[in-house]
């Protein structure tokens, strides 16, 4: 066989292989033997398209450890993993927990029944019971929430030999090496060093030489939302995580980073449509319609609203008919600057923290954007709107140009006012501590229908039918 | 001083500690040992708020190490990056990239002027050259461009104590030890080692056993938006990139992984609020006024398009007023039904590979979603609209209940069928290789307003005029 050929290249599909090394039926060393060219995460593929009697004896074969690595690749698809534990009896599947690092094992818990989550939990051995006990001690939003228990420990007194030797002693249990974490000697945070470091450094060098005092640390309580894009910023592989008294009680680790940057961006993402979170492919009709119906409820009224304010112009539409045809341009657009503001603004909000006055700025470069915007847009549809009507309805060229100038000028206005609303209101939010990505959107959709349609019917009526006496 | 205080708790700017420390005129190497308790990425926040003079003293203190290192965390805010390297001279400079990771200089190197970069390139060392020249020639897209060229690799033939000394004497050179990558004689990709592995292996065992030969890989000419589900998945700290030939030739890391996922995420969160990409909060009114332009331009044509086909309508209009009322709470339901369903098949088009019986199945799933909702929220206006035109605007009950059925048919068909437009159009933009989330948005916008148009101002015309003869 080409040794090549067993490595993994990302991007292909190798259930189907695995699957067939299962299904026929050689030793279960040979099985064993042939499953050690594939990655973990390919074999929690593969066991997703056995039936429950192979999985069975298959967990047999790979053994504990074996097993809760591969569990470890399930959070992805997490509707497999009820199926997946209830086949291994309570004392294996405590096992497999006790053998997975404390955040995994969290996740997976997180899958099962209540029920089987407390007879899970009793049957691990204390000390990861406790570090699952730990985790789960935070809410979710919470940085310990996501932390691994994973991670070395050392005295900062010690000497470059001996924090090898130390190294080398953790390293069996804790998996997470590439930074070492240092401690004082009343268990105070004191640094981290960069495993490199310490390869490289020679033994009659101090240990101290190589610790990095500035290296960044989080607290257990802090907010993840709040942190994360800090956390990226630093670009290290793992955060020291403590609790109040300054103690090492976890890790975040960069997977648990672009864990929480998919999660962050695809909740603003799914704010955005209108969705409450996004969905999974495999949910049911109800999940589904539960994240989509509570805004559409409340667009539903909010648009009720709407209606009954346009209900006032009705005198105007039916003395001028002409001008219903335009509405719908006139608030898609002013909805679609709105949009655009209110994403470019909730994304500012998160990313950074901004002072008052830049805040100030953003506003006024908003509203300039929007008004060079509405001037452009509103000129075109003065112009080409006007000839339209010209040619197409064949109208006298005074009432087209009375028209399309009406429909100019409130796209210009509402385009203006569009931005505005786009970008305080996220803004208002943010201030009274309300995820703005989800409070803004149906709000601003209704507040820039109203604008738009007062200014465009009010308009016509004042300008147009009083003013200028146009009708039909 | 405690020591403790030194650390960096993530989330707080020290960006001012910094810029007092430097204002002092302390001894440069009291500011050294001072700046030496601040974190890379708090020194390069700190610069910014700088002088120019005090930075070019800063960079003579610092040296061209740290500088390098200082500088390679200015990514975040490239807008700074050309000033600070004109700062330096172009020996200087080209020092600093030299000592840079070959992706981070490129980031430098991408954010200075077309003869600059020539010039600084022309100035660095051929190793450094090289592997920038390597990175320059893969496309944007490619995994390639993304890559770094700081990584160990030794052959698989050697002992566990010739690797661990092989490690040492590459670690001077290459920080990205986590993960040691293994060739055989032909410089082949053989696969890699924990390093926790090596750094625990007794000299007795066997080099081979330690080696993952299942390690994953991907090719630099591979598409970054193709595999980034994958590098996910796989959560290793980082990947071999080979060539065609299988040679090593660079490895992305998770930070590479997280700077790609927040790229992609926020990608398709601009494209869905209509932009063609991200803001950014410093970038000037024009730059700011082309990313939304587009869409607005094209949305304004439709919507011309969508007004000429409410002109045929205008008569149906002039008869009947009071139905104008409801049309924006028609068309913004069906718009965001249309934006629910888009956001939600983009995100499954660009997650995962779905089979065309999945792709039907979720067709259908969405339409059976969006009859749902349309069910509810069309039986809830035509009772709510049924009861406030009889009290609010006074008219005959079978009046009032004639208009709000005609309302909640036409929110049942619209929402139906736009969860279908929704669905469908950006399955077809994938099939034909155009970005879904790009082109998808504003023809979802028109489609879903024409037929919500039709179907209301189509109902109307037909039962309530032409049937009921209800008019006024």
């Amino acid at each position: 066989m080409n040794k090549i050929l067993s490595n993994v290249v990302i991007h292909k599909d190798y259930s189907k292989d695995i699957v067939r090394v299962l299904r026929s039926s050689k030793s279960d060393e040979l099985i064993r033997r042939k499953l050690s060219k594939y990655h973990e995460n390919d074999i929690a593929d593969a066991i997703k398209l056995l039936d429950k009697d192979t999985r069975i004896r298959l967990y047999k074969i790979l053994g504990v450890d074996w097993t809760a690595e591969i569990f470890s690749y399930l959070e992805d698809t997490p509707e497999y993993i009820e199926e997946f534990m209830t086949e291994l009896s309570v004392d294996e599947a405590a096992d497999v927990l006790e053998k997975m690092d404390a955040d995994d094992a969290v996740d997976i818990l997180d899958n099962v029944s209540e029920e089987e989550r407390q007879a899970l939990i009793s049957h691990m051995e204390k000390d990861a019971k406790d570090d699952v006990c730990l985790i789960y001690s935070y809410d979710d939003d919470e940085i310990g929430s996501k932390m691994t228990t994973n991670f070395i420990c050392i005295n900062n007194k010690l000497t470059i030999k001996e924090a090898m030797k130390e190294l080398v002693a953790q390293a069996e249990e804790n998996d997470n090496v590439n930074t070492i974490y240092v401690v004082d000697d009343n268990n105070i945070y004191y640094g981290a060093i960069d495993l490199k470091d310490l390869i490289v450094a020679r033994d009659y060098q101090k240990l101290e030489d190589i610790i990095s005092t500035s290296y960044p640390y989080v607290y257990a309580h802090e907010k993840m939302s709040e942190c994360i894009e800090d956390l990226k910023d630093y670009s290290e592989d793992s955060i020291p995580v403590l609790n109040k008294d300054k103690e090492i009680i976890g890790a975040i680790t960069s997977s648990d980073i672009i864990e929480a940057v998919d999660e962050e961006m695809s909740d603003d993402y799914a704010k955005l449509a209108g969705l409450t979170e996004e969905n999974d492919l495999t949910e049911g009709l109800f999940a589904s319609m539960k994240k989509r119906l509570p805004w559409l409820i409340l667009l539903l009224f909010l648009g009720m609203g709407v209606s009954s304010v346009v209900g006032i112009f009705e005198n105007v539409v039916s003395q001028l008919a002409i001008i219903v045809c335009f509405q719908s341009l006139i608030l898609d657009m002013a909805g679609n600057v709105g949009t655009q503001s209110l994403a470019v603004t909730i994304r500012v909000l998160m990313d950074e923290d901004i002072s008052a006055k830049q805040k100030l700025e953003f506003v006024l470069k908003e509203m300039r954007i929007g008004f060079a915007n509405g001037l452009l847009l509103g000129s075109m549809a003065f112009i080409l709107l006007g000839i339209y009507i010209t040619l197409v309805k064949g109208k006298p060229v005074h009432y087209a140009f009375a028209i399309s100038g009406c429909v100019g000028v409130s796209l210009l206005l509402a385009m203006l006012i569009s931005s505005l609303i786009g970008v305080l209101t996220p803004m208002f939010f943010h201030k009274i501590k309300i995820d703005p990505a989800v409070a803004s959107g149906p709000l601003i959709t209704t507040i820039n229908d109203l604008v738009a349609v007062v200014t465009y019917y009010g308009l016509a009526a004042v300008v147009l039918i009083g003013m200028l006496h146009i009708t039909g």
